[in-house]
């Protein structure tokens, strides 16, 4: 394995982990052959020319594919560019309106609800985001939360805005039924996950967490490479623990964080619970936990996700000494002893940045056969001017896209 | 093992855990002569007289004996009356100021900072949850901080208070270093316990967890009662797996909620920071992370803890229609067909207040060990008329309190 592959699996490699990788070693990650490296501008704009061909407004697809390009940059493929395809298709099949505007439904001092209108998820989550930062300013704290959404992406980018106007910011959504809560059979609650970031400074914490062991992608990126999975992310059908992506597919769901009842997996079913709550039960006219449809295309009704964001102003705590202070504190974290000598101790978002650093150098990485199965959307869809470490790749050597939730 | 024993480990028991008993067997636990049951009522007055001997305050001994109360009687006896003995003799050695009254140093529309001024916990986080209420109703949401606090009992006590204004609310604490982070040799972030409690019209949605796989409590009582930890639990101090309770507490540490690094433990650390940073972090002026000092009567620092209180009104987002959401969404993950045919799916919650109503009725059930700790603490106190269940205890047949914290 090439060890640019090896990066963003740093926290959940099974076993034996790898360091980070050195700048010096960084350049045979371009060398290695096994990645496309496109430049992420490029990369965009070819995602987004692939939205508004599919039936994107041309005034929504450009955030749209820059929050898909994100994930990749960030190197979290699991819901990046490889999302472009179900993205597309969802709209040729008018599931979802690619031309919505979010529309405020509720608004308070320092809270509101926004109606996404069955738009796309990102576009809804781009306006509730500003309302939050907005109100943040004038009370010092905001929730705002969405409804009749879609798929928005990496949480992570949301929590991002906040933390680039120097504010704390959270975001949440709910997800289509694929863990297996506590003691139950079958699939009934979402990934849902929880993005904190925080300003610390030219530092910052970046977490961005699942409340499953692991999200969907990860386990679907090993399906598409063929890979096995570890024991402890998955259940098959009849909630025995799997080694295979198949299996989790074929009816079986994801365990909680905190796997299973005996190592407290309860406590990642709480947290998903917690989550559904405020993305879902809280706005009102969401979809909740296991009533979410399945994400796929076969569905009838619009899926109505639900989003909660949180924005925090520091200031209005500590001054102007927040960001200096988690700055000490992210320090003293990295500076622990390690158990390990190869292993350093490392903070929420350690290892997303080190991903966006050789993004910016050498383009973004993208796994051959996703970048293959962005050629031949793109190809479908009649795109022309591609990328050229795109147009240089010969997709009949990589194989077909298994489109797991296309299914 | 009495039936009654294994109520409060429902959620923690290693391989089979048992059913939630029915009210038809619970007479057995008040016959089985393992556990002593002492009224609610009683046992508050006791331990507050307790208190107040040692140094409380009159007006503020009450309310710390309540919330100690309230863990027993919610069979989370790791946080309960077994802590009296410690508060005491913080309070004897002067420690803590059992007479201080918090006061604002920040407030906002919708924000707040409380300085605890080195009292007791409880009496700082009711003060700062009061005011988060007020505010909360004002602006729809609003986030009080503390600073220069102490142990403030359970988690979950707190966000109860908003819950009783059927309003949500959200408790988290910093705690001395006791959980080791993912790669590190040693002791670095607390036990850091998430809170949320919801409305549900008779019913809620009440998650209180540390975001350690089990609390400092949990491996407590074992070492008390002299019973092995599951694996899972707990490193000894060459950071290896241990089901030896002491070595634990002898330089070894929790794991965080996910375990080791291949099963994600790296979440449950990032949840620790990320209560770090909103308890320690944001009110300034607070110890942070592996800065706090251990939790013993040998320190001569104040502890200064710092704790968060977010409230939410839910009337804000979607008017009257979010308890009867939320009560038909807990209904719909309770009737979820199980894996196994005993066990039924749970919510948060519904551990502990099946709890609370054997304590209603049958008096709040302490273990024979703890009972005879309470008895000896009020002894050396001078303290008279105990309740009758403590006055017929002879404490000659059980073991001495190890007084583990108070090391």
């Amino acid at each position: 394995m090439a060890i640019g592959v090896t990066i963003s699996r740093l926290w959940v490699r099974p076993r034996a982990p790898p360091t980070l990788v050195s700048p010096a070693a960084s350049s045979d990650i371009v060398k290695s052959g096994i990645d496309v490296h496109v430049p992420a501008a490029e990369l965009e704009d070819l995602i987004g020319r692939c939205l508004v061909a599919a039936g994107a407004s041309p005034d929504h697809a450009p955030l749209v594919a820059k929050v898909l390009v994100a994930a990749d940059r960030r190197g979290i493929p699991s819901h990046g560019v490889n999302r472009a395809e179900f993205y597309c298709a969802e709209l040729q099949a008018n599931l979802i309106d690619g031309a919505a505007t979010p529309v405020l439904a509720q608004d308070g001092p320092a809270t509101a609800v926004v109606d996404a209108r069955n738009g796309l998820g990102a576009v809804a989550a781009d306006f509730a985001v500003k309302v939050a930062i907005r109100k943040a300013r004038e009370t010092g704290v905001a929730v705002v939360c969405v409804h009749h959404s879609n798929h928005y992406g990496i949480a992570g980018y949301w929590a991002d805005l906040a933390l680039q106007e120097r504010l704390i910011g959270f975001s949440f959504t709910n997800t289509s039924p694929f863990m297996v809560p506590t003691r139950a059979k079958s699939r009934a609650a979402g990934t849902n996950p929880i993005a904190c970031y925080c300003p610390a400074g030219a530092d910052s914490f970046q977490l961005d967490m699942a409340t499953t062991t692991v999200p969907v992608g990860k386990v679907e990126v090993c399906h598409r490479k063929r890979q096995k999975i570890p024991f402890g992310w998955g259940l098959n059908s009849r909630g025995l623990p799997t080694d295979d992506p198949e299996e989790v597919f074929d009816n079986g769901g994801l365990l909680p964080v905190g796997g299973t009842e005996d190592t407290a997996g309860y406590k990642g079913y709480g947290l998903a619970m917690l989550v559904e709550i405020l993305t879902a039960v809280l706005p009102g006219d969401a979809a909740v936990g296991p009533d979410v449809q399945p994400w796929t295309c076969t569905r009838t009704q619009p899926l109505n996700y639900g989003h909660c964001f949180i924005v925090l102003d520091p200031a209005r705590f500590c001054g102007s000494a927040f960001e200096s202070r988690l700055a000490d504190y992210l320090q003293k974290m990295r500076g622990l002893t390690p158990s390990g000598e190869r292993l350093p101790v490392l903070v929420p978002g350690d290892v997303e940045r080190a991903e966006e650093c050789l993004a910016a150098t050498h383009g973004v990485r993208l796994n051959r056969d996703v970048a293959a199965g962005v050629k031949r959307l793109a190809e479908r869809l009649n795109i022309h001017g591609l990328p050229a470490a795109l147009q240089a790749l010969d997709t009949h050597t990589v194989v077909e896209h298994t489109g797991v939730t296309a299914k």
